[in-house]
């Protein structure tokens, strides 16, 4: 494979708050454990679109130019000369976390909660939706043939899914209640159904999203609009005949905690994902999740390229930003590769 | 619901080795927490053809005569007067093992470890190959309407493979190999999937045998003769790209438990079913399944209907007992209610 | 054993919001699979006394005269006739729960979650504060003669330290941060270290309080006054070198439980015990914690007896209530044999 | 701290079977996150002498002249530029197995698995016995000023016993059973007390080292001569009162294996450490052991201190390996550091 010319990689890059550009960045230089991969398809986040918007996420701060992008699959061109488990040509999936210590977390198995590690498109670190990217070969997971570039990218949001229902201890036979049908949600169902769950009731305010979630394999749907959380804790029960095991929170709303709460059987489990109000032990990040799932795409166990419902090649990703920002389809998808374009 | 008649409760009862015989028993009375069931379906397993030909398992030995059958599904038709969520015409399973008392085992929700359990078809116990049993109502578990007898009795052999696969700790993506492709084999092949295995491979000695794991969702089988366990186990990584994580031995044969110990993966997990050689750790039946497995049932998450391959009316026992000594097929019912011989 | 005289079962009645009264109670008649128990010692815990002032305890209302009492150690006297492993002239404890039914939590070996369960001093069920009281003898636990009756009663509060220190996972070599000195804060620290927690540190508003967690083991203790729970999280952590894993917290005040939240390592577990609010997953009661604590009691595992810092007899029981609402001491003591008033 | 002369840095290493040597080897140039140690205490283990006599275990043969020692504690002379966490002067813990990628098993937290990993004394590489030495920063664990560098060595043996005693899941009040009374008995035992074991019973066919292990906290000791494993088990049984629900064989004999498993509890749990028969799942080495242990060290949870029974210097290595081989007393320790012989 012929060496990229110098200025070849076009990237998104956000500048501040409301600012993002397309620009050229160099190709990086590979370290001895890393390989140079060619992107393919990067899928947009929510945290994506937050940091175009508000520059911040948090503590988070873009205090200087970063790369977006931490959905991404692509393909090995190049790697370190201590590589042993990759060559060029491989497809592979990323996992954006990379801790750069052995430190008492990742001791553990919990990688995830190292504070030093780096985080695609997390500031500072710079993420993948650009032509070229390096990454460290340990986390750069082989692809089969019967796994698409996309899926790869989407065992990023998937892998949420796989820890939230981990975590929830989701087990054959449960009845499991979803709140939120965006992508997390969508990927929760997945995964509980994959898991075994009996029954899985999906709860949200819009009507199209809940019909994805039916489309998928939802039992049932609730669509909720002014309803108190115990009002909505009864509708679940009657429908699932019993009040659920497993509670997964997707919304991060205080209100669907407190139905969360009110509707999760005694002795069950309650999981808030991602930014749930402080008092509530939730859910950061995953790990130990990019295998499994590579071999459950590989195994059609569950199928995730339902989620995909746009598609814009790498020069129009600010159009898809703006797509995604308009919270119009599931997941909007960019496509890195000018040659290659297919899902 | 008229009363019976006196005499009229056909059962099947063993009085020693090579000594089986219809009879008519008279129709239990029950205790305060009992209920009397019409039966309607009752599964034969291995050990009812053991007691036949033996008299005896280990040390539960057929002293006196005893009704066989503990795999079955009935109606109600009286129910004991604290009897409080099962009324007559409830269609129900039943799990066989009542215990007689809460002591140490059933406080921690080990109740199948209670050395003073009552078990149905376990010396000095009878069981509900009859038309008419009693039980008690704790445990027995109403079928919705979507689910029939049939599958109702067969939750009983399903409910080894649940337990088997949780001992296993059977997850999502996992690879897995089932040794042995008989009725155990089968159920623990289709409970590995619904938990979410990637791949299952299952060995056996007899390509019909296989040929039935391969229809119900195998998705590799090996037919293996007379290779070392070494050999064997290469084979099983081979097939599955890595070697499995959860090896489920259904066969009770010690060259099978060895290829199991030379299959698994490192830090992985071998589980014994059943009558395994002393020296390992195994499973001994199974607690709390009843209620998730009609749950799973009810909503499809499995299909063990393709198990059922002969059907006697219990007028013709002998003949279906005949049937499975002989290994014919994998799974035969016989049908105790005259008036309704369906599934 | 002589029979009591009728009408010689005194008993400590509670009939409504500041009514308590000493009355004469029938001796209870058996049921098969009880005993009847000559009271020893009885404790006298914080809803005993809330039952006293309030005459409920949120839906638990004393609608009909109660006997209170529920932390409680006594001799059988008589047995009924199913009853094996018990005999009159054996010293128990006695576990306040007791299930009515196997229902779905009883078989998962989570029975304080059963709702029908009996539970003595829990409206509409009679305690143990009395003369004579019968049990089922599933739930009473023979104690060797190293373990006094007093210590045999301390098991209750013993047991929700137990299962606290359990749900949170303390492991050897942990550092456990207990909110709350009061009874449940010491056996929970007491728990803590006979777990292996290499260090734990107590906080409470009361010098005298901590002044017992010190002398029975604390490895620090913080006298916390109007502190933010941010500050006092530093604190915690400053004197432990690190933060906590586990932290338990005992006292249900909504800013011990923020405290907790801000103090506790990121990964770790916070346990709120009892009435925490309704936000955070709680403790309710405990299961399977009798057979271990005898047999810690009885190894010397750890001492509870300074528990105990005022005794009365049973005549006397009113002025026990009393001395427990000021909030004297740790733990008042009632002693029901007349004959007997040793520890 | 001055810089050692070339050739100052003496060693024991091992040639082959029966030749081991004291040697002059270079001081070890350090990577970016390692650090140079001065070697203080370092304890003779089973593998080193075995490696003497037998050059090899299984299949690690000593191929090339190797340092032997693994069980070590030094002072931190010289750091890379990467490290943060130490200084020169800290004095240190050293976990001998160093991860030398992040693979799959690193990444679930059971880096003792990973077969690329650096182990000290296991060929091909070198350990510590000698005077200087460098170790990765992260697997070097700071010891406070109450803890005594062969209190740090020993943490290696003692990290064997919290590891099995984690693998047996030893519980608060539970009954254990130890088989062996070497140090890997000795440290189980004091591990399994300090996790609340309320009674624990060691078997060993030697008397001094039964008196060792009623030394350091057994509850009972038996000592084992011809008797079978059903007979053996027949004795636990009667001095515990009842079955052990843990067993913990540290002998390694098969017999011994046997015995457990007559004498373990139902659904209680048996460990085998080390190398133990080929069909039963034991335990290797161990992981996530280091921080906690100094904790406790430091906080006197145990104390390991009774199990040095010998000091030699280091110039004397050869004669301290002797002393080893004829298993006289328990651990043996070397004195590397010529300035300083204190424990």
């Amino acid at each position: 494979m012929a060496a990229p010319a110098k200025g070849e990689n076009l990237s998104l890059v956000v500048h501040g708050p409301g600012d993002i550009r397309l620009e050229n960045y160099p190709i990086p230089e590979l370290g001895p454990n890393d390989v140079l991969l060619k992107m393919h398809s990067v899928g947009i986040c929510g945290s994506d679109v937050h940091y175009w918007e508000h520059g911040r996420i948090g503590d988070f701060v873009v205090k200087k130019p970063m790369v977006l992008g931490h959905e991404a699959a692509g393909t090995v061109t190049k790697v370190g000369p201590m590589v042993k488990h990759l060559k060029p040509g491989d497809r592979v999936a990323i996992e954006p976390g990379v801790p750069r210590e052995i430190d008492e977390f990742c001791k553990i198995g919990r990688y995830n909660l190292t504070p030093s590690i780096f985080f695609c498109a997390t500031p500072p670190d710079d993420g993948n939706l650009c032509r070229f990217y390096k990454h460290s070969a340990d986390f750069c997971y082989k692809l089969p043939d019967s796994v698409t570039f996309e899926e790869g990218a989407l065992i990023e949001p998937l892998s949420v899914g796989i820890y939230a229902c981990r975590r929830g201890s989701v087990s054959l036979g449960n009845k499991v209640l979803v709140c939120g049908a965006g992508p997390i949600g969508i990927v929760t169902l997945l995964v509980a159904k994959a898991m075994g769950a009996s029954q899985v009731v999906v709860i949200d305010l819009s009507a199209s999203r809940l019909a994805k979630a039916k489309e998928v394999g939802a039992d049932f749907t609730i669509q909720v609009a002014k309803e108190t959380p115990h009002d909505i804790a009864k509708k679940v029960e009657s429908v699932l005949g019993s009040k659920p095991e497993v509670t997964i929170e997707c919304t991060g709303a205080e209100s669907s905690v407190q139905t969360g709460i009110y509707a999760t059987h005694s002795g069950g489990t309650l999981v808030v994902v991602g930014m749930g109000p402080e008092m509530i032990k939730g859910v950061f990040r995953y790990c130990n999740t990019w295998p499994m799932a590579v071999s459950m795409l590989a195994s059609k166990t569950l199928n995730v390229k339902p989620l995909v419902t746009h598609r814009f090649p790498l020069e129009k990703a600010v159009e898809a930003f703006e797509t995604a920002k308009k919270g119009l389809g599931l997941k909007v998808m960019i496509k890195c590769d000018p040659n290659d374009q297919n899902p």
